[in-house]
């Protein structure tokens, strides 16, 4: 930690800055400048609230060196993780992995006609959920545990692996059971007792950034996971609030590469809901990809204008089907390739 | 629902649209201007998805006509709500209410102490946690069940009512025994599984809001608990993320009025979350107050240095009551008293 | 205009609403919900300020019709418009087109160096300021015209053509006799004098967006050049403010797509000043043509660490021409080629 | 400047950052930690692109130690100014001054009876616009000089000061003949060719925030003005733009106390831009008064219905008058007094 005192503050305000420095553990490296005095204090207080030292009389400014997060950050594991969730699935590795599916699954001959479709064109992992964290208690709020039964069933006649959202820590121990990966959405992301209860297990999880979460946020919601020994974890970046509203959220392309320079965990993006549109998908799923993202998450139905939710930000199978078509042509320029 | 269309659009276009609103269960009603056709939708679809509208071919906007909420707009009560939490403290009446006390119970002795000091200089309501959502999995978490024991026997020596956070529908039953106004987290603002349990109880509610939640997401929150049956939710701001970062979030003073004007509940501002540093906290106080606030959420500590937590951000007991002596000043300014 | 009263609203205060729409020139369309009555306003008022009805007693929402730019929307021109601005360059055809060059000419040796290296490696235009707003008066200014002669020269000499910017409208004049392509900074998209002086030339003006402006202000900038007569605007994205600072600006690529759909207007991007961070310019460049955008503006200095301003953004030879080799990987995917 | 090296980087990289900073001419201390190697950078260098040294290998972060901003700054003058616009009226000092007037001078009638009416009122300075800059080239554009000479009879009538707003350079001679104080805009605050031409003048300048300006920002902008010469600068705040639409802006309050914290500068607000609506002014100007502001600056028209332009964000004469009483009472809870 760094304090940088006031311009031409007194002694004694000095020394009882480094005396309550002292007294909270730290040792103390003062540098006396022309105007400025800096005071440097080292010792491991990963909780320190410097709060406590930016309001001492005569502090203009206290800065933290040490990074909040350990275990996500690059310096922890400098080459990029590859993480593993199944037969030849492998995100942060040379290929590309696309997780496609519906918003909810709805019927079995809705699943089962929407896993075929995406296996052909290539996505690897069956995505859908089976619990709907709704705006309203009158909308359509999933099928629960005979969802994720459904869904289990059509990836596996397809061969593909299977993403669903967890929403609360006692569903935990069921939902891992059903899928390949656990997904935590936006409105998760700093649930403690969930992320506490997948530290806990073994199953990869998909991190889905806050809606109004920073980067170093976002990081330390991973770290909280990674802290209980799950180290299994992919970010997904899904749009950030901003003042702009000619779409539902900022899909925040830049967080793709400054992830990839601040941890070593892999990162994918989810234009769907980064965009909530369907015409603006395909667009931000290929920019994604030229910006390095190592996998993406889409909503894809066989008939949107019927589906019980989000029907607007799914794409048709043709649709998607041109965008892997377009993927695979992009996925060269930054030394990947898709499925 | 009014749809507007683009300029020049096909006879054909319109009528695509007008079927699939049919075909909804809309009636509609057509005006055919100079320039633009717009069409006027009618019917009771309060989960109706404007996007399933807005992308069909030759649509330029749709607008919403009727809000998302009822029960918490002022059209459902057009005289402001006064909710009543105990003997002799009504939110929303003449008195501004002001709920004091520390970030969290951490012993008999610390909370006792604090309960006399607000209660002496002029707090209704005693506020600590007895949960703590941390960061950290190392950070103080709070005693638990035993520390809401301490808030209530130290609210009741002074006879003071208490307020305390829940975060997770387990948690409802248990917290509702021991405090007199239960409190939602910014975190939990749409964590829908705790709304709905909180709308099944008949304790009143206090409602943050989230970081990043506009003023109808808010509303949105509201309604979710009142149409469970409980209407005595109080709203409370607590600021918001901005680009700013001068301060830990920015107090959006502005919500307070715009909240009196589109519902009937009750608003209260808590300066010291949204400011997040002790000298910040007075004068935000006094501003949300001047600005028709119906009460306040202050941390007070009667030794913020050594505060196992958010100390920073805590008033000393002095501090505290000269803000008071302040509110005194003002409140006859908007036709208020205090205590 | 759609006027959306409050429910259970009096005859007479809609009454009243009717005469001031009436009195403002408006034929004004009664409709009388079960529970809302709705007026539409039909009339030519471009400049009305809805606020004027807002604030009525009785209302609850006003919603504009009419979009308030005409000449910059996709109605005015279905098929997008392609504009050329020399021999053989157009911006929004087939061709994604470049714009590579320093912050600013330095000298006649620095501008050649880096006009030969572009031209070599695939740019069309030569970029450089001559003019630079600093935030301090001590920093390095510009060579001011002095600066576009070298520019120009440097251009010719390689076949390319000249984009700078022009910061006030007493420079007009002389800055079009040297460029080809006239730009107008984030900071003074608002700036009235300078629109309406470059609405009354003829040369091509590349529009950035203004920091924390929306697209539709973005989009009625360009509409005040247009107003003047000049049809040749072309608009650039350059990042908008938000609360995540890991960058300086977040490059909004989602604008990308929201303009195609809005305007006919080209729109290109610029990741140098869109991310501040040399590391950051390529995934956001490549991310901009995969979702879409009509040609880049990148900062290229031959030696970054010596650039008398904003080195830190500015690529280096190699690295432009990587990033051109992974354009023409990217550019088919979208339909388009590269030089 | 503090340089945080990353995590177990390498001697030779270490080196090479050290051997940059001293040929960039700065001292170079260095502090070597169990984990962290941090190096202190000394010398005057205001100018420095800290990302110059941010993007060399092994660097993890800098923190500039120095702030930005000199005369502006709290340090330059620990006592807060007082600024002296004309005879009895002092911004910073006991008496909150209020300035009021109506967005434009429309004619002489107009601006005689507004003028009457705010100094009955209470108000001391005449705030009224004669060059307006508007969103569309067909809007009303204000009456120019004679605007001025107007406002100027007005005020001098019944005593008050004026102030009314410069917009180019090539205005400021002109304007500075008619007004007491000169006020720049808010989509100005970074004209630097502006703001450079206000430094040579000796009339007080009121510096509106940039609608997506930092505070530090802000100051930098002040700092400029005084650079000059010209120490009489006045901050106002009038709002910024977030994610929350509900208001045109949001008022950011808080701003009031953290410019006392670390600036001299005085500190007022414009509640009427602030917000955008007539019914939201009051409370806001109550809330910039309870926060500490020295002054205010509010719309007022005789007959707002009818102005030529931001009628609904004027209040009425008896709204004014209204918001002076309360604000009569507020003042003496921040030890203050109105007019």
């Amino acid at each position: 930690m760094v304090v940088v005192m006031q311009e031409g503050v007194s002694e004694e305000k000095i020394q009882h800055v480094i005396d309550r420095l002292v007294s909270f553990g730290f040792d103390v490296h003062r540098s006396t400048g022309a105007s400025h005095t800096v005071l440097g204090a080292i010792g491991v207080h990963p909780e320190f609230d410097t709060r406590d030292i930016e309001l001492l009389d005569g502090v203009r400014e206290v800065m933290r060196i040490t990074q909040p997060y350990k275990l996500a950050s690059r310096a922890f594991r400098s080459e990029g993780s590859v993480i593993d969730i199944g037969p030849g699935v492998r995100f942060g590795g040379p290929e590309i992995v696309v997780a496609a599916g519906p918003c909810a699954v709805e019927s079995s001959d809705q699943i089962f006609r929407i896993a075929e479709g995406v296996f052909r064109l290539g996505a690897r992992i069956l995505r859908a959920g089976a619990f709907k964290p709704r705006t309203s208690p009158y909308s359509f709020q999933g099928l629960g545990e005979a969802g994720l039964k459904l869904l289990r069933e059509a990836a596996d006649r397809f061969g593909l692996l299977v993403v669903s959202e967890v929403m609360d820590p006692s569903q935990v121990e069921m939902i891992q059971s059903y899928v390949d990966l656990m997904q935590v959405g936006a409105r998760n992301m700093q649930n403690y007792h969930l992320l506490r209860a997948l530290g806990e297990v073994r199953k990869p999880v998909l991190l889905k950034r806050g809606m109004s979460a920073t980067i170093e946020e976002w990081l330390l919601s991973a770290e909280y996971i990674m802290s209980g020994g799950n180290y299994n974890v992919i970010l997904c970046e899904r749009g950030i609030r901003t003042f702009e509203t000619s779409t539902r959220n900022t899909l925040d392309i830049a967080a793709i590469p400054a992830i990839k320079k601040l941890s070593h965990l892999p990162i994918i993006a989810d234009p769907s809901h980064g965009t909530g549109r369907r015409d603006r998908v395909a667009p931000m799923a290929r920019a994604a990809v030229a910006a390095g993202a190592d996998g993406l998450l889409i909503e894809v139905h066989h008939d949107p204008e019927h589906a019980l939710s989000d029907g607007a930000q799914s794409l048709y199978l043709e649709q998607f089907g041109q965008l892997m078509t377009e993927l695979r042509i992009i996925a060269p320029a930054v030394g990947r390739r898709m499925a």
